[in-house]
C-alpha cells in the first residue's frame, strides 16, 4: 500500500464530505448487480447525483437491467480502488418519461442522452447505506449513510 | 465522454497486447461476486497475475469468500471506467497450503500478506471471459478471451 493508504484514519464528518465530494466530482461509478441464477453483473456507467439519488441508464435489454428488474438491490463504487465511495442502493429501472427533466438535461451533458438513445433507460439508484474509505486503515469507522440515513455518529 | 473514448477503435492483436497490460501493469481489482438470495457484492482487492490465474485475497469470513463458495462465477474489473480490462472468471477459495510460494510471495509484495494474517484467506480467478475497451465506440470486437482461450479472431 502507498499514498492514500497511510495516514491517520479519518473522522466520520471528514468522511461524510468525502462521500459528497466523490458523488458530485465524479461522472463514472461501477454497477455490481445480480439475480438469482446468475452470477454478479459489473458494468462502468456515467451517472448524475441530483442531491438524493443518482440517475445512470443502460440498454434496456442488457443483464444489468433485467437483473435489477429480478433483484432491486446494487452496489455501486465511485473513485478508485485506494479511495472510493461504496454504495449499496434500491434501484429501479425508470422510462424516459419518469426522470425529471432537469435531471435528463444535466446526464445529457455527461452521457450520451437516452432521449435520443433507442433501446436505452435510465436506472436510478436510492443508497441506503455509503462507505469511504482509503485501505485497511480505514475499515473501521468507515460507514457514513445507514438505512438511507446520513450518520451523526460512528456506528462501526 | 472524452480522451480515451476517442479515436479508432483497437483491432484484437491491440486488445490482447492491452489486456496483458493490464493484468501486469496493476495490482489492484473490482471485485463482483454474488450467490442466490443475497444482492450482489463489490470490494477492491490487491491481486498478482502469474501468467494464467489471479490471485487475490480476504477475511475468510467476508461475505465476499460466502458468495465465491456458493457461486464461483465472478466479474472483476482491473484499469479505470473509461479504460478497462472485463474478466469474467471462475473462482475458488484457497487455503495458505494451496498457493504455491513463489505466488504468496509476489502477492506479499503488493498486499498484506494472508500467511501472516490470521483470518485471511487467499482467492484465485480463473479467466473465462476477458474484454477490453474504452467507451461506447469500443463495444464491438472488445472480447479478447472465450472459454479461457485466447482469441485469434473477433467474435464480437
Amino acid at each position: 500500500m502507498s499514498g492514500p493508504a497511510d495516514g491517520e484514519p479519518r473522522g466520520l464528518a471528514e468522511r461524510r464530505e468525502a462521500a459528497l465530494e466523490h458523488l458530485a466530482s465524479s461522472h463514472q461509478l461501477w454497477l455490481a448487480t445480480a439475480s438469482d441464477g446468475h452470477g454478479p453483473h459489473l458494468i462502468p456507467v456515467s451517472y448524475v447525483w441530483d442531491g438524493t439519488s443518482l440517475t445512470t441508464a443502460t440498454f434496456a435489454r442488457s443483464r444489468t437491467s433485467a437483473n435489477i428488474r429480478s433483484c432491486g438491490l446494487v452496489r455501486a463504487a465511485i473513485g478508485s480502488t485506494g479511495d472510493l465511495l461504496m454504495i449499496d442502493a434500491v434501484a429501479s429501472v425508470r422510462a424516459v418519461t419518469e426522470i425529471d427533466a432537469a435531471v435528463a438535461d444535466a446526464y445529457a451533458r455527461v452521457a450520451s442522452d437516452p432521449r435520443s438513445v433507442p433501446g436505452f433507460t435510465y436506472i436510478q439508484l436510492l443508497p441506503q447505506r455509503m462507505q469511504v474509505w482509503r485501505g485497511a486503515h480505514e475499515f473501521t469507522g468507515r460507514t457514513v449513510m445507514l438505512e438511507g440515513d446520513w450518520l451523526a455518529q460512528t456506528v462501526d
